[in-house]
């Protein structure tokens, strides 16, 4: 662990630009965003003032690149390293921060909700069990993201944005299988693709696709210890991915 | 045209975020770049202190999105709207200002060279022959991508990653069909993906290939006027794309 000196020592790079990271985690029922509660609260009064969600945001230190603060948000929230992240689109709209709550609390932050500020969207998935919530002191919760209807800033329509790059990231690479054990079966593997896709797939016309994957390797393996009739296992094998996604590359046109 | 005093009074949103373009010129015969010329003169001997180039880049005006400062930008260059732009990655690393003719530029123009400023690249892709060459009085030019091997502040990063993003886009989607005209012949429709690839692709293949694409239509036309065996000549149906489109997608899992 750092020393807390350091941390209480570093600056960040200006008021203007900041990092959103949008967690999603796959749990084989759903899709799910990790959102932090935003709680204001009158100081004289200790009353409520307002509380809702925004993804989980923060500044940039000046000894950061922009990756390395996404993936500083990502640790703190997760405890966890060396996780898929995209940098997927940056937002800067003129008027990001117009709605009342958003100008209250960067009001009560010392900043001034007239300037623009720039924020850079990185999405990350990982497996919902994963996960420690606690952050700077604010409850972090899995939401699923069907439920999500309105978030603070601009944030719903990062989320979406982010839902779109997610979806063409899993159907143009295998991101799924980070969410599986290392031996899988077939269900498992088209639940990843339904949740994320948020489609229901038959189940024939998926087995049929997924034989062409000569990076899914049939294991002379089966279930154990399953109430139902025990179905093969499956591997994801890495090296033939990348070989063959040259190929792929190749054949593209 | 708007009056002068408009665009006088007009702010930028602040000198910690701004935007640059990577234009890409496509010619038949290689991949170009616009790049601007960066001249550093002494005020009072008037003495070249230094000569470079860069990107076409800019600050963000306070009634403008990132799209369209980068729209402006590429208007301003070329004197072209609705142009294919693409943001594909914002640039932030702390290192980003770190050469001696970086600094000096930045300081003469009134800017501390040590904030850390945070740029958007967009890439866009058009015909080279397009092209009025002027901007703010600095010389523009065509530079064949492959010359390129020096460009100020991190640009020569930003044109790799807009390269890459630009081969991956033209494999995934039809941008190629707005460098053509609107009948062309498959020889034409090769030279675009070789050039933008930099690769060189066996005819035989290709012509096997591009036959799967419901949207490229065969017309009973052929060339006129041309020395050798006219050849047929070919459209692009965007309405067939679209909805191929939804069945490719479909179909990916």
């Amino acid at each position: 662990m750092e020393p807390v000196t350091k941390q209480e020592t570093r600056h960040t790079i200006n008021n203007f630009v900041s990092v959103d990271c949008v967690i999603f985690g796959f749990d084989f029922t759903q899709l799910n965003v990790l959102l932090v509660d935003r709680v204001m609260v009158d100081e004289l009064t200790g009353k409520e003032i307002f509380s809702d969600l925004t993804l989980a945001g923060n500044h940039i230190y000046e000894d950061e690149d922009l990756e390395e603060a996404a993936a500083r948000i990502l640790f703190d929230l997760t405890g966890l390293k060396d996780i898929y992240l995209e940098q997927f689109k940056t937002f800067g709209a003129p008027g990001r921060i117009s709605r009342a709550n958003d100008k209250l609390w960067l009001e009560a932050s010392g900043r001034d909700p007239n300037d623009r500020i720039v924020t850079v969207g990185y999405y990350s998935l990982l497996a919902t069990d994963k996960v420690t919530l606690e952050w700077k002191g604010r409850n972090v919760r899995w939401t699923p993201v069907s439920e999500v209807t309105e978030l603070a800033f601009d944030h719903m329509e990062i989320l979406n944005e982010a839902l779109i790059a997610l979806r063409q990231s899993l159907i143009r690479e295998p991101i799924g299988f980070a969410l599986l054990p290392s031996k899988f079966t077939l269900s498992q593997l088209q639940r990843v693709y339904e949740v994320i896709l948020g489609v229901s797939l038959d189940k024939r016309n998926f087995r049929k696709k997924v034989s062409r994957m000569k990076y899914l390797v049939s294991l002379e393996e089966k279930q154990i210890g399953v109430a139902h009739k025990p179905a093969r296992l499956y591997s994801f094998d890495r090296d033939m991915y990348e070989s063959t996604r040259k190929e792929l590359l190749d054949f593209a046109i």
